[in-house]
């Protein structure tokens, strides 16, 4: 490797840093790739914003309403829903930077909406990314639910070999980052 | 009609105030009913967090983070979404104080949103209550896009009386104050 005059060591992996860039974060690529399927038509998925308690707005004169105090809420849903192909679509979506994923990074009332929805007819499930890998999984909601309940008796976090194993890898693309559409074809379509 | 002493009239009309208290707003009686509906696993419907444009944010020392600094933003969506008898569901809820529903209180953007689910399936309405009747509708999204889209060559508004004749009146009990799910029942189930 060549040294600049700076001292500093110029980078030749350009695959690896264009794997990385390509990873931005998990909800900036669902947001780029739920905005191409609701422009092309294909699927109407939305994140929902996040709920924030208000606690004070001030009301300037000539000018837009301004929150001066308020907290965040956790939510009791999941992050994403919709309707895909006349089906209710229901997901939550988490990154993980470790080999494994926690389990408490799922909240228990996550896993109750998760239950709910899927009693009422919707195809729920979650998308995990490793970014350490950059791959990125869909996982049946079901699967999921069955580990979380039976959590005490086994593990506290599910590792990486049981996602490879079991989970379908979502395919990337520059225009449609985490395209789970392809997967929810595969599986359900 | 008997003065107080204090020479303020005593109110008779009981059954008016029982049906003014019974609206409380619109929302309030949704967030009831949609608990109702949540909890004795009718249907999985929740209204939206508002969305809020987040600019700064402190971190106290063993405290919640503290959002000081937010603005509103213009939703892109509708309020209310969610599954229920295995169909998507999604909605938005108005109220109107006059005896004429404004067509400017629906966005464009919600027209369109609404085009895209009835499009991608859902079962797409309005539920729009007239406060000084306390009478609340569902409307068939259709109609409404139809109006809207129409409204150059017609009107600007849409008078009580077209809501009476095309819409469905939506049901008020205790327990569920909007039971909207009942008139999905007669016209979907």
């Amino acid at each position: 490797m060549i040294n600049y005059p700076n001292g500093k060591k110029r980078k030749y992996n350009a695959l690896k840093i264009s794997q990385a860039n390509r990873g931005m974060t998990l909800e900036k690529d669902l947001n780029r790739s739920n905005k191409y399927f609701l422009e092309k038509n294909i699927a109407n998925i939305h994140k929902k914003p996040t709920p924030i308690q208000i606690v004070s707005v001030d009301y300037p004169k000539r000018s837009a309403a301004k929150i001066t105090e308020a907290y965040f809420k956790v939510a009791s849903t999941t992050d994403y829903n919709g309707v895909y192909k006349g089906r209710a679509i229901d997901f939550e979506a988490k990154e993980c930077s470790q080999k494994s994923f926690p389990l408490k990074s799922i909240h228990q009332h996550q896993i109750q909406h998760l239950k709910s929805v899927i009693h009422h007819g919707a195809i729920a499930f979650m998308i995990i990314r490793f970014t350490s890998l950059d791959e990125t999984f869909f996982v049946n909601a079901k699967d999921i639910i069955n580990i979380y309940e039976n959590k005490e008796k086994t593990r506290k976090s599910i590792p990486y070999s049981w996602f490879k194993k079991n989970c379908h890898l979502i395919p990337f693309n520059l225009l449609v980052p985490v395209n789970y559409i392809k997967v929810l074809d595969e599986l359900y379509f």
